[in-house]
């Protein structure tokens, strides 16, 4: 079932997703001076980490499809993918915790880190349920959802890259929050990409988060606005419940808009982005620049 | 959630389980000579992880009631369930993981060894979800399944409380396999309690593995015997797939005991505490004879 998550049933075609995670891991340890063969473990570890997560969202989200094809549960039902989750999460660790010099301090400190954001993806995770059935989702409370289900394990995949190239705790921290900052511009982005972006590009099909009423940033940023007739239209679809109608999804999405919600996604994902830049000049981080590349790359316009 | 579970929303019902787990591991760590405050968050770590499996069994099986309590995915959904599990798993491993002196070689050694038996666990229920939809299950394949699901943990937990004593690892080991087996004689005994103990001893009607058509030790026992008209009785019933009917539950529980079902069980369950004690004896453990005393209470006969 692992195997078949990650695609690797049909060997050419397999689809293993963008990786971010690991990648920005591997280039916080370079810039911090190790190699990548010494990150690797602590890398393949995040990624196996963040899958498990993908694996019990899809069930609670009820998501047939990723990438393309019958995700997990969908193929293997809903006790198995569970179970097959938690596996997945073990490995996780197992490989974090199995290399030769992690059986150390150093070992236990990344495990430590590893569960805190496990920990806060989860508090993310079940704030995300809970906006299933509520009525409206203030933009401090979609802020908090993100920090957890998304930023947090972006901040550890950097604080791990850091202590595996030996850095100290405190500079492991700001590499953290350099991260976690990355997430929520990274999320923002992936929420708006969600509304507008190609379906070649996203792997599902344009105004799908609209169609399952999902409080992205679009719309809890349009539901923040001063009351006009577009926002009373999304109001009105959103306050239905269940999901939207292909009709609904449109009117929605024009009324997005025209309420100048694509703007308002780039500002607020640039706005993240100078967050991370400021932690990475007042700490001293990346001197390399080659940081500041990735989340440039990593984070493109949506506007 | 998590206090749901753990029955504190009402404070003087709350049932807690017998935490044998814990139980085990803070006796083992007495009789290797360090006390109880020291073994403290490693057992609370294990009961909570014994805990997290526990709320993911009762989603996969689809089990209701637990305790005379509605299960966490019976009063709050699957999806906050499968998360609440997923929250307690990380708090298990922050629970270890957290005390003064865990972020240091033991801490990692001793998050290795949980997460080992945590993997095992999940190969023990993927076999034991697996068994749901076969006609036959044998006892080595019975046998694999509880290693998995029940023993794995039993030896993690007997495994750390000899680690927090600071036993060398190869000690600790031979701690694992005891517990091992004693898991073993615990799940034997726990099959054969859950057919003819008494609802106020189990918490469960009697029966009731039948009723679900669980693969247990009377059955797979009963099974592995040579053709005769009470063994037809089992396997007509049991070759029918879903579950049994009450009147099937009642022919099926005097086929097996005419069979001699109940001695078999506690033969099988004697052996494998005759091979834990081996284990001490061998290795040289548990010279105060503790451990035997906790394996001898908690094994008590069933014929």
């Amino acid at each position: 079932m692992v195997r078949y998550h990650f695609g690797y049933d049909d060997v050419r075609e397999a689809r293993r997703g963008k990786r971010l995670r690991p990648l920005l891991l591997l280039r916080v340890a370079q810039a911090e001076g190790t190699t990548v063969e010494r990150a690797l473990d602590a890398a393949v570890a995040v990624e196996l980490l963040h899958n498990y997560s993908l694996v019990h969202d899809d069930i609670e989200d009820g998501d047939r499809v990723r990438h393309g094809r019958p995700t997990l549960w969908a193929r293997f039902g809903i006790p198995q993918s569970i179970n097959a989750g938690d596996a997945m999460c073990s490995l996780s660790y197992l490989t974090l915790l199995g290399g030769k010099d992690s059986q150390s301090g150093l070992g236990a400190t990344m495990a430590h880190a590893l569960h805190e954001a496990h920990l806060a993806m989860c508090e993310g995770q079940s704030l995300d349920i809970s906006f299933e059935s509520v009525d409206f989702v203030t933009m401090e409370q979609y802020r908090r959802m993100i920090a957890g289900k998304t930023a947090a394990l972006f901040g550890a995949a950097c604080r791990l890259g850091a202590l595996c190239a030996g850095a100290s705790e405190k500079r492991a921290r700001s590499y953290d929050a350099l991260g976690r900052s990355y997430g929520i511009a990274f999320q923002i982005r992936d929420d708006a990409l969600g509304a507008w972006g190609a379906t070649e590009v996203t792997g599902k099909p344009s105004g799908a988060d609209l169609a399952r009423r999902k409080w992205t940033f679009p719309v809890v940023w349009a539901l923040s606005r001063s009351p006009s007739a577009d926002r009373g239209i999304i109001a009105r679809a959103y306050a239905r419940g269940g999901g939207l109608n292909p009709d609904d999804v449109v009117s929605v999405l024009a009324a997005l808009e025209r309420l100048g919600t694509k703007a308002a996604a780039d500002a607020a994902c640039d706005r993240a982005l100078a967050e991370a830049h400021a932690v990475a000049q007042e700490s001293g981080l990346d001197s390399g620049g080659g940081i500041r590349q990735f989340l440039a790359e990593g984070a493109r316009r949506v506007a």
